[in-house]
């Protein structure tokens, strides 16, 4: 089982990166982080990248729940959806596994919100 | 083992903050992501919540490395470490472990990369 759930799309790259935010939304989810990874190694190693934006994505009622039950849980959250190009000069759209990421945290009352999330991002991969 | 590596601090929350932040930096990590847990649960769902906020830290050059390795990383990436009001009214730290993080990826090239991160995030724990 890999960790991420993954789609090859057609469009351009910032078009992609406005689909899927909007995706997310559909499904209740807000995007807390936006990070340019090309223009962070640029400033900071001056090394030219590919294009690569990681969006953390949080839906606030289940991210509440998950973190009434486990309060360390932070440390994993929000759940990222990573846009890129691949190596042939598409663009590719892979989200974290929420039920992989959560395999390391011990608590079973966390599956039923693992599961929820995942079936969330499969509907955003699938609105692409 | 843990997915966190936990620190209970004496001093005043923001206060932990700004010392957190500078242990990161002294070991290489910017912080690309501030989360104010608080606030977001305010604001979306109208409900009161303790002091927690996630930063999102990543070394460049670590990440950089990673990346090269493993493309869809990104999807685990900034390392967190969070800080938050415990229950009886203290401070507690949690970075994520990374070694236990990077465990849901197949892929051994990782292996030193999340024991430097590790490492790292041990003496940011340290230095508090």
């Amino acid at each position: 089982m890999s960790y991420t759930l993954d789609k090859r799309v057609d469009g351009g790259f910032e078009e992609t990166i406005e689909q899927v935010t909007v995706s997310l939304q559909d499904e209740g989810f807000g995007v807390l982080c936006d990070i340019d990874v090309q223009e962070t190694f640029k400033k900071k190693l001056d090394e030219e990248y590919r294009q690569y934006r990681i969006l953390g994505a949080c839906n606030p009622a289940l991210a509440h729940e998950a973190l009434q039950s486990e309060l360390a849980l932070g440390a994993l959250l929000p759940c990222n959806v990573v846009v890129y190009e691949t190596d042939d000069g598409g663009v590719g759209v892979s989200a974290v596994d929420p039920k992989k990421l959560l395999s390391i945290v011990d608590n079973p009352d966390l599956d039923s919100i693992a599961a929820d999330v995942r079936s969330r991002f499969e509907n955003v991969l699938d609105a692409l």
